[in-house]
């Protein structure tokens, strides 16, 4: 125990977790499923896409299906508010009870992508698991929102960290996953198209590499209704920061395998956990702080 | 104050620097000249090549000039004790000699690249500052070897960090690098042709859009000699994460402008210090320790 001057809340180092040989889960080798939707004015039509999207990823055999961010509604403030749903009102959330079906129906774990949901009195930026038909956690966007949490969820498919689109950009959020031992990082997403050339590819990829995991994003296409032209783009990048599948701007569902022994094969073979210099640098969590 | 669990060292709190404005330098806007030489068996002609290099550089208006990794000894452990020199010995001690003349010749300030160097009787690879003749401070390849300290310089061309070939892999340097005000890191580095191409671009791309900060790599070129074949590819990344200029695999002198008020406009355009969720993840610096 030592002294440290810091904010306010407890310090908790997670880093020399970070070291301990990384947990498999029971299914480690799966194919993943990116829905990239073609958002509309029209919710209902939004629905049924998903729900079709989410049908064709799993025939294709995914056991992992992932949305876009804002796959219901458009990309624009104007819209948020008019097509937010109450998850705690079950009969009315048309959207929650659509993943819920979808997984238990298919027997598949969901990355909700992200909706606008209305919560006390306020509208967040909200995200939902749905594996078996159950929801496993929410994620709200972790920037912009303070007070909200990093969500790492334990799937069958290995623990999976999600961040949403902005995310993407800290590679703190990302080291934090990684410490806390994820496997992926899901960032469902939706770049316009100069932040998109420049960005989307770069930071998924540099996320990917420097934690040796790997990372899966989810777009909206091009063609969707919104506050911007959306660069598309869903991808999956392997442990090693290779592209292993991505798709175009279009409308698409982008089926691809996943192999988590490539984990514990870069990182036998490029250790840079053990490299990083812990002694120089600490990397902290505090969001497990005690008052 | 608050107590923490860590490791026996004083826990230094630094994250709260980078949110105090950018200290900007006197001369914020200059070219830096990216040496890509080729390295020979020839020490002699390994130090004439950076000499004309430096004076190419120099005259086509270069303020910093950078060198590469391993610039005066072909890259492979057959040869560093061999071309090592001992920088206390400044007679005997050849690179240095011409670096620090080169410098203070051209009035510049110069990133050394690396060279090896004997110290007590250890093989370090270094790196050494020269504006106006004087050492300002040496590098040591940060990961793999315990108990060296990250460097970062104040020059006249702004506050520059150094990392060399595989710091560039790891994220917490340049976090650290940027909390400590860094305008620029500079990384000399010789990548090889597989990581070469999967990761230079990359993680010097990820490392200046992460950190809003301009980043300059420096290879040898890739007819040098050594244990492999080296990828090249020096180049120079705006805070943006766009390439400006980047040079293909021969022998060249790369000339680029460095405006360090793009950094402030990116970062008044997207304030990633300011959104970054200080309440849930903190980086710290320990290498300001105290015992």
């Amino acid at each position: 125990m030592m002294m440290a001057t810091s904010s306010n809340s407890m310090v908790v180092n997670t880093s020399f977790d970070a070291l301990s040989p990384l947990k498999m889960p029971t299914i480690s080798k799966f194919k993943v499923g990116l829905c990239q939707l073609s958002v509309t004015l029209d919710k209902n039509q939004n629905l049924m896409h998903a729900k079709n999207s989410i049908k064709v990823a799993a025939e294709q055999g995914a056991k992992l299906v992932v949305l876009p961010e804002m796959w219901n509604c458009p990309y624009s403030n104007d819209y948020f508010a008019k097509y937010a749903e109450d998850f705690d009102d079950k009969d009315a959330s048309l959207s929650f009870s659509l993943l819920s079906e979808a997984a238990s129906c298919h027997g598949i774990t969901i990355v909700g992508g992200s909706m606008p949901e209305w919560n006390n009195g306020q509208l967040y930026n909200t995200c939902v698991f749905g594996p078996d038909g159950k929801l496993k956690a929410k994620h709200r966007k972790d920037t912009f929102i303070a007070g909200d949490e990093p969500t790492i969820v334990e799937t069958e498919m290995g623990c999976i960290g999600v961040g949403i689109c902005h995310d993407m950009r800290f590679p703190e959020l990302a080291l934090l996953y990684r410490a806390k031992g994820a496997h992926m990082i899901c960032y469902p997403g939706a770049f316009n198209m100069s932040t998109g050339e420049l960005l989307w590819e770069l930071v998924q990829r540099a996320r990917a590499a420097d934690n040796q995991i790997f990372v899966a994003t989810c777009s909206p296409s091009r063609d969707s209704t919104g506050f911007y032209k959306i660069w598309g783009h869903s991808s999956l990048v392997a442990p090693s920061g290779e592209m292993i599948a991505t798709s175009g701007c279009e409308e698409t569902v982008l089926v691809a395998e996943i192999d988590y022994s490539a984990i514990e094969l870069q990182r036998h073979n490029i250790p840079l956990e053990r490299q990083c210099r812990r002694d120089v640098y600490e990397f902290i969590d505090i969001s497990e702080a005690e008052p």
